[in-house]
């Protein structure tokens, strides 16, 4: 363990915009370490955090079905920044004067039908939400937290229709969870591009389910 | 389900970096989306991307001693750009030149000592990589790898020393993978920040074994 001298602290921050951005910035820290060293940081951030501090969220839906085994619900969607199609977890940025547990629903019933007041859509309980969680912090002081929300469907519900905004392109899919790590694999080899968080999360499952079985 | 009438693609990118940067840019892409209408997205990236298109492992260490209960370790670490301590997995970027296994298992042994040829250190093999994992897809194009490094430990090895870089201060701490989650509820409680890729590992894993026991 390192000798710590002191707490490690920010001296001043710069946030640099080129001309034509409006979205993202890049910020300059000038910090102390440790041991009082100065030193440099480059770090980039997004410029429409709310109040809440919250810049996003994403949900994992528990599909809760009387005769089906326990399934939740993926997206695949476009993401400029890849250049490819992304296998997520739904998920959104948290509007000024939501909380993170509104905006999880709400992106819920959009993204994927399910929790809204259409056909099949269940009745959605939020059981959890994580701390803030922070997505890469070596390069971004973007945050998120993670809300679980199980649904309750009856035997005969239909899958519900999503209410996607005008120029949203997302298609939904349902995985069983047991599945989902295979799934994401299978996603992989056809060339699709898999979420952090997502595989995180399913490979946690997939190795406590394999830790159960030794 | 969106009717696709196309694939979307990038029609052009701009790069720009303000004077004094040289770790992080900005990046103006224009796309089509799937409708064919034109439209911008602004995106965040490293500069240090090695030829292997990979940017950063990260490895989840299973400690398997013969009459402990199987651990993982985890790290606190300050990151100016969240202005405080964060809880992480032991992570860092891929040298060109290495593949995303061996710096994993070089990234582990410098932030943990496990693996290494010290006292404790225990035998390391790689159980598992996963693909190309992208951290924050709507925002960079930074992604990672997440390696799962099984270390076989002896009965009376003691708990191996770090080798750290001079400049790095990173604190390891010990956890029983079936306490992770709990582990990081208590590190909000005290004020540290919680890394999302590793929360989302510590959440499949508890819902997993509470889904076991329902």
């Amino acid at each position: 363990m390192s000798a710590k001298k002191q707490e490690p602290k920010i001296v001043s921050t710069t946030e640099s915009q080129p001309e034509g951005f409006k979205w993202v910035r890049l910020k300059k820290i000038d910090w102390e370490d440790e041991t009082g060293k100065k030193r440099v940081w480059e770090a980039a951030e997004r410029c429409t955090r709310a109040k809440s501090g919250v810049d996003a969220v994403a949900i994992i839906a528990l599909l809760d079905h009387p005769s089906k085994p326990l399934s939740t619900v993926i997206l695949e969607q476009y993401r400029p920044p890849i250049e490819n199609t992304v296998i997520e977890l739904p998920a959104g940025l948290v509007d000024e004067g939501e909380t993170p547990e509104e905006a999880a629903v709400r992106e819920l019933i959009e993204e994927t039908g399910y929790g809204g007041d259409g056909e099949g859509a269940g009745t959605a309980t939020v059981e959890d939400i994580s701390p803030i969680l922070v997505s890469d912090p070596g390069m971004t002081n973007a945050n998120m937290r993670l809300c679980t929300v199980r649904v309750k469907l009856s035997e005969s519900d239909p899958e519900p229709k999503q209410k996607l905004d005008e120029g949203e392109h997302i298609v939904k899919r349902i995985v069983e969870v047991k599945e989902l790590y295979n799934v994401l694999q299978e996603y992989d080899r056809k060339g699709f591009t898999i979420d952090a968080r997502l595989a995180h999360w399913a490979m946690g499952w997939h190795m406590a389910t394999r830790s159960n079985k030794e």
